[in-house]
């Protein structure tokens, strides 16, 4: 059983206060692969240009993660080059070239066809459709995750693609956009009127918020003294998510709680050190070890 | 038992994206005093003008809170003015008369020297001091909640009173402010070796955060659909706080953990309506029904 996504695969330029780093192996579907091989078996679909080596290609198969629907193009990978500030929940764009990424367009090879479940991340509404149409079955639950651009400039194919799926990943700021609705609580409710069922809203270093017709959980984020660098916590966030979900097979209210908590540890982990580094390097016994000290800190007393 | 608290008594004028309301009494004593009455017994210190009259009077009555320590001078109430747009995150000053409040010096009763609890709200960090000079023995616990203003302009005087005290009160930014740290955690334990063992860090419609040197405990905000109005939400949630606390008689761990449940739930009913108007007649009743929620909202899953 294994969990295809779809996304992109980067080189980044990374300046945050803890010090400045550049070709970085990043992008949305790396963060996502590698955080959630760690619960479930994981097939990416995504192109590259011809600076993506083996040194790259040994990074995913370290995680078993399967590249048949990872295509090559001339050109360069796509390319981000951002900042932060001290207040590091707040990127700034410097530089962005799309290179190979401007002309991608999903072709999901035929063994792919069939697999259970699905994320589609932040790329066009249009291909992620186009995603799910090449399904020869529909996957037992469809996951995606978006962004403003999409949100202010594709409207009316997100809102068809949002219709389709079971769990929309979305920041804050995001749902509110998409939803026209100023409350946090109103705008998930109304996302859930929109098709999925489950709304997981991301709040940074405020942590997340499970969104479904029945509940309402908000999960602190795990605090961290020592952040270094926060590309990826989200992508690694729906990677522990959706990767232990998938591991579950079922979208049932203990699985769904549970792997709030599992995805708030992948992203501790990712925030730790520069790029994948560390969340590329974690032992499922230090994974369990922060995810149990968590649960502990929250634990309620008892009285 | 009695908690002996020091602040303000205002009228605001309030614009919300909910509505227009003028001439409500507010002022962070008596946010704090009204929320803390449903735990504790409440004497006040402040100070009113001519404007204050019988009706505001007969509204800390019902609460059973001891004015004997406020008193009043010629001229007007503290007045605040303020608007808050669709971020209801965020209030924007509009017009601040201190009227009264200008030359306002503590002044405490003899019958309120030995109180056993002292919570010093925002005001001046020379007065919050001259409260602790004028107490005939060391409360058993201090409390205290300040602001940017005081940060910024009288730093000394600030840190002195926060030497002396037990439990700092204080909103994300102050706290990153007071002590020149951008990470929170890191800032929340450099004020603990300022001082204060126990600091709670408020942000607002994200929650709060307990730090103290043995435990760190984030709470999420209670999610609430419909917000009014969110003046007075950080006073009422000292007010839970600090009068659960002096209920327990003690800083233990469990006390500290479930005073900061009691203190969102009280926050919770203050921004449900203008003002003190909900806060101040929510029944124990339904006060205890919805922790009871929040804490079954916030329930471990069970695997």
């Amino acid at each position: 059983m294994t969990l295809l996504a779809v996304g992109s695969i980067a080189f980044d330029d990374l300046e945050t206060p803890m010090g400045i780093r550049s070709h970085l192996l990043g992008g949305s579907a790396t963060y996502f692969s590698i955080s959630a091989s760690n619960f479930y078996s994981i097939r990416l679909v995504a192109v590259v240009g011809d600076d993506f080596g083996s040194a790259e290609e040994a990074v995913y198969r370290e995680h078993s993660i399967n590249l048949d629907g990872v295509i090559r193009q001339p050109g360069s990978c796509f390319h981000w080059k951002g900042r932060y500030g001290l207040n590091m929940n707040e990127a700034h764009t410097i530089q962005t070239d799309l290179n190979v990424f401007a002309n991608f367009v999903p072709n999901l090879p035929d063994n792919y066809k069939n697999t259970p479940y699905l994320f589609l991340g932040n790329i066009d509404p249009c291909l992620q459709l186009e995603v799910i149409n090449q399904m020869s079955a529909r996957p037992k639950w469809i996951a995606l995750d978006t962004m403003n651009f999409w949100i202010d400039g594709s409207r009316d194919a997100l809102e068809k693609v949002i219709k389709k799926i079971d769990i929309l990943l979305i920041n804050e700021a995001e749902a509110k956009s998409l939803s026209k609705e100023s409350n946090v609580m109103k705008a998930a409710k109304i996302i859930n009127s929109m098709g999925p069922k489950t709304v997981v809203i991301k709040r940074g270093e405020y942590g997340a918020m499970l969104v479904t017709p029945d509940i309402c959980f908000p999960v602190p984020a795990m605090p961290i003294e020592n952040i270094i660098d926060p590309t990826g916590a989200g992508d690694t966030f729906a990677g522990g998510f959706l990767g232990y979900l998938a591991s579950q097979g079922n979208l049932e209210e203990t699985s769904l709680k549970y792997a709030m908590f599992v995805g708030t540890i992948a992203a501790s982990f990712t925030i730790e050190n520069f790029g994948i580094e560390k969340i590329a390097s974690v032992s499922m016994s230090d994974f369990q070890g922060r995810l149990k000290h968590f649960l502990e800190i929250l634990r309620m007393p008892e009285l």
